[in-house]
């Protein structure tokens, strides 16, 4: 299967033939006061939006909503100096049919990333630790779900396998703290690979990437220390010792570092702190990162970039522009 | 049986021979490096200064910690201008023969507050909510943990009893809240009941009030998360509608209302505002009568108090001093 | 004298002969260039928009203002999917000559508050703090006025008779927690009913709600204090001992709780703390309540709002969506 | 009348006859539990301890409390390093025999602080400003109290006389920033000369400088602002016009430039901006001079400070030591 | 050569000939897709908007960019109650042949503020502080950069000239806070006279205001610091002590007077204090005047301005509006 | 020569013959009144009081300061349950004979951090980040203090050797954070290797560790920021680009991440960011390791500690206790 249109780099006059996921529907009004809508159109590789489909046409984007998948025909344009797509047909697609990383933006091939992780539970000693991250990553269900939840919703790694990609990060980056500390890797480890489980029930991600009421009531933070709670208490005999199970468990809530930050207990263990700086460090610089290689947030030809908003409202500096 | 002597009131002279717990040993040396003991001794009532066990009696104390308690045999003499308690015998009482609320501050009588939650309970509408509340208030030994369980270990209420006292606390204002503002009794009601029964796992109360190691590393609010998770897991047949497990794992973990007083999030339903509000009314007017009760709060004859660490350092005033 | 008209359900082709409060005045433009003036117009029921007044009718609305009343004739036509109102002709109505609980929003009637009020003061101890609540709410201006102020401009209870009805709500609250604490409730009560009288200098209602100059640049909080003492002055033999008139003094500065919300003392008495947090409690609740009322909060079929302003950027959630 | 003694410089063998007032009274007890008390006895110059008076001694000192002005004969001895002053006769001394300049830190001369305020009453415009200041500047009662009312208790110009010598600063700052920035010096004046004027109903100075009741429980700059409001609502002829009313009250208000300062409204007046300058640039550097000159807040041949409690806690530097 | 035309008083039929900076440039589309230009105009009287540039007319203003100076003809047209300029003519200018002080805002003449900094130097006794200022200013291209820079990009003093009016607002006000705080008055005025000598490297000023590369990255502070430290270096024989140095260093670095606004370090000598309050009053009083002259802050017939961004998001109030 | 005798190992009956450092000197005084003296001696190792030198002895401890270097001679006894050193000779050592890093806590021998330094040097492309590095790391005097510098003085890596081990182990994490995020490696390894250089100038470590005056009065911060700026004026060719230069300035100046840590800028380049996040990792939790050997943390057989100042009043949980 051919990969999807670049959207990004389509030139102006292809003709486009493919799935594209409907990232938003604006509803606007000309100045006699008829409406037009334009949708903006996306797949992997970025978005386009649409050229307006006028008063005439509107019956033809009727019902359709953000979030859907649509199978798209048409030719590129030029607006000014944007291009768009001048849609031509139009037919929704069923979700089951969907390949969604065609769709959706994604971390990509995760076998590497799979390849560390299971690297790393080989060389855990035999224990709690260990058998307790067995109970998720033993799992064929968890892990098909874990390899494509994102990190996040529209910050860092907001990406299919996105979470998988910072789990490694943080486990990469964890590791050489936890050498210079002498702070016990099995048990940073398992915290690596469990902090963010809450994650799977807090998003939603085939689709457009959306919270869940769990994730708005409870937190990601909280959900995780249920999930963790509920498989420790599966298992038809105690393999995970009392304060083991304590240790994971103020891993999984305390790993944000600060109350204000959505942790209700601080880090009170040598290897929840490490976590929680591998964890703000794999966040952070993802996120710095991604707002230099973002075009918008630069004026043309500035090098200081607009405030940028994931960053506490820093500049960005992106140097020889 | 007799009342516990009301040590704050024992007049000089007095001879006394009760069961008493051992609040504090402190190990002191005279200037010329000899060593004495004096013993903080209490019961329900207060607590009194032993009279110093100088070098040649210091092996009656021996072995003697924070927290146990002993027979005691004394008499009341005077140290300048305190009353202080000249020990004669001193003997350990095994744990298993202790009636601990003689020996720690109580609230007394919890009949009046288990009847207000009965109350409450009947008017319940059947559904999920009441029944959540069912899965621990018909449980005999929740009840019997419930109420001896202080609802702070040196702050609001920190008694035994005093964590069912505040419930009904929590539920009376609530009440009227929900009633200003239209908010759904019955939910509301759920989490007054629910809110801080991580405090179960939290709190050590048999002896000195402590903090368990669960209550550390994982907080009282996670703690009755789990708690609440794990009782509607149990059950045969499911009970509750899984909104309303989501409503009422908010209402347990929204209810310190910010995050950096240790809430993961912060309350989303109008029925968790209530709750959060009644919550914080109760814990800060019961701190507030306390400080003003409280004589060593105030120089002599003042009417403005030192600054009140419960109180985030506020100075009170008692009038007409 | 019928209803106004309820403006939320006016049917397309219905015809509108009414009063109604010019509650905004848009100046718009064509892309040639040419004028357009949009209305939004207003009575107690809610708000409607006018159909443009395009370049050849902008001069019948030349001149009216943001406030103005105007006596409206015209029919409901729609634009897209928004009903407007096609605005055939329009008078400026004399002020004296209007009803505004008409034309604003509005508690509604006032009598319930108003018996609440009264019962509790026939139950207040004779003595100071009963005299100087009398000195205010015995007067029939005081009445009339407070019975109409809003309790805030645009937050909550902003409608008219909205203060007294807060202050009701207050009371009620107030009076629970004062149990539960055994503060003086006759010394809460007089803090329930005078803590927000600055609002009548602070504000003006009978139009656009709007802050007074005094309002902007001493605040109620002040405004009130200056208030109190003015009537505790007045009478010709005293009625008020210095200390009660220290602690009514007391009890309208600090209601605000916290020096960065506007009060420049903390509560320092027990009193005080219950109305603190009755009026927190009250006014927290009602917004809480109006944001899950008001459907621009969500969008199409959510359950989680938007941030919401008044209560400091949290989302809600309305369930079962 | 011969200055009073300086205390800080005694030399050891001096004989004293002075009235001093008691700064301090501590209670202690020797190893043998004998209690003896030591006196902190003070006057305008500084403070010098008592020598201990032992058991046998107490009797002499029985009744004598902080506050008390006591006439004393004693001989200055040596303890370890420090001078001691050896009592042999202590009487006390009536308070309204007692000279309070003489036993309480002084700016001393308060003639030419009065000197430039009535140089630059001189210069207002006739008016509302002029007449507002008039109603307390022209009283003789005023006068007397303010100027012995000290600034602060403990913090900056904490002395007889401070506040006089603090509201100068105010002006002579408040007149340079008015200038560079074209605010209204007449309006400017009349706030340096009133913002303050609630100290006079905020503290007590005959004695132990202390707070008083009103101004523990309203604080001094609502005192302030009700002591404006009933001067001006005196006289028979209305002399200030409503708006010069509330530009005179909002300067008051608003002085301490922030909510968290204790201002219920911040400045919204030019002239209220450069009065809250002026009055912090008073405060701050004053204070900061005073630790400077402070040698307890150094250690043996250290540049830099301990923390400074009324600096915030930051260190001060004091060069060349 | 005439003063440049007044731009916010040109009558409609006005002909225009004149340089004007181009401040802004507007790219705009119709409702029919075709794109039109719009540029705001300036010069030190204020700003202009140019009547539309429509499609046929767009390619008059291809490569105009943001900053470009141009020789503009035209004629004041009117557009709905705004007046514009129709431009007929547009030839970009050499800049070098650029009056600067023509087209952007200006202080005017800077002679008295020279005269004032001149008269305050020759006050300095002989020493360290007064070498260390002439290193600065007695270098010709020091004070011709130095009497260009404005004082901020957008905030107080954003003006040709600023930086050096604020320099001897700063030392005005300063000197007055010394004299009432005894500070001494050369290390004074050498902080004031440097402190903000870091903005001649990070800002621009020749065009549009803009911050350098090095203001972004390094601030103007440490700017400041590394500039005087480079001075300090260069002449043959040391001229300055060591400890003189460091107080240089730390007035420069302490003077935004906290570390949250950018200072690393806070005021430890009384200069640095004095230095620090001066600096905010200029600063701040300078906002507050602009603000109050600003009419956009203010709705119609308003006397209560908007929120102001640079008063914290305080309201002003113009009074007698 | 044989290592150190480790104090805090030293069994009673031990004879001691050891130059030692003062570390404390305590003038206490019996209760008759007499003077005693307590001295702490120090050694790499650790810490031992010694016994009282009791009047009659004082004069030997004449003139011993803290910070001084002491011959002693004595026998190890026991006072109640703690060890102590009874000094029976002690004569003060000449500063220029003494071998600090016998007396002073120390990281040991510091070739491995030299040799991990060099192997990432040797790496580093040719270019103006590893020049400007060589400015430093290739002059032997650098090399000479910066491998004996404390990386804090009483805080994290607070021993001889710290700040070279901090380095590295801020090199470490950098390089593992740097490759997740892409982050150019040579730019990062500059910060990380001049990062801290400022200590050198702020820090006096030759004795007791103190702040020198520099230190103080301008931040390690701003002192590193002049270091960096004047070696880079010093080579006779230009080895640094104009925006190497800046980089490098801003990693230095930008290290702390937040302003209110002392960083006039917040990082702007990822590099930057990388360096903070691997900055503030090592200092943490080699702060946490050392607050989790420390026993004095913990009461006796406590798992829980007490707050800690170095973790922000965070308790630390020690688990298996």
């Amino acid at each position: 299967m051919p990969a999807p249109v670049s959207l990004p780099d389509l030139a102006v006059g292809t003709r486009v033939e493919e799935p594209l996921l409907v990232w938003d529907v604006e509803q606007r009004t000309q100045s006699d006061g008829s409406p037009f809508v334009i949708l903006t159109l996306a797949n992997s590789t970025g978005r386009v939006k649409s050229a307006p489909f006028w008063s005439s046409d509107v019956h033809k984007v009727e019902g359709v909503q953000k979030g859907a998948v649509v199978s798209v025909i048409g030719e590129v344009g030029l607006y000014r100096t944007d291009r768009q797509l001048k849609v031509t047909s139009l037919r929704p697609v069923a979700r089951e049919l969907v390949d969604w990383s065609r769709l959706l933006p994604s971390v990509g091939d995760v076998t590497p990333w799979w390849k560390k992780v299971e690297e790393w539970r080989v060389e855990m000693a035999d224990g709690g630790f260990r058998r307790a991250v067995g109970l998720f990553y033993d799992d064929p269900d968890f892990r098909t779900q874990y390899e494509r939840c994102p990190a996040s919703l529209n910050n860092h790694h907001a990406e299919l396998g996105g979470l998988l990609k910072h789990t490694v990060e943080v486990g990469v980056i964890a590791r050489q703290i936890a050498k210079t500390c002498n702070a016990a890797w099995d048990v940073v480890l398992a915290g690596a690979l469990l902090h963010d489980i809450g994650k799977l029930e807090a998003y939603r991600w085939d689709g457009l990437f959306e919270m869940t009421e769990a994730g708005s009531l409870l937190g990601h933070v909280a959900l995780g220390s249920l999930m963790l709670d509920r498989r420790l208490d599966e298992p038809e005999q105690p393999v995970v010792a009392e304060e083991e199970r304590l240790l994971l468990q103020h891993l999984v809530l305390s790993h944000h570092g600060e109350l204000e930050f959505g942790s209700p207990v601080r880090p009170m263990t040598l290897e929840a702190e490490v976590l929680h700086f591998a964890d703000s460090a794999s966040a952070a610089t993802t996120n710095f990162a991604a707002a230099l290689r973002e075009a918008a947030n630069f004026g043309d030809g500035e090098s200081v970039s607009k405030p940028i908003w994931t960053l506490d409202r820093r500049r960005v500096y992106r140097g020889g522009a």
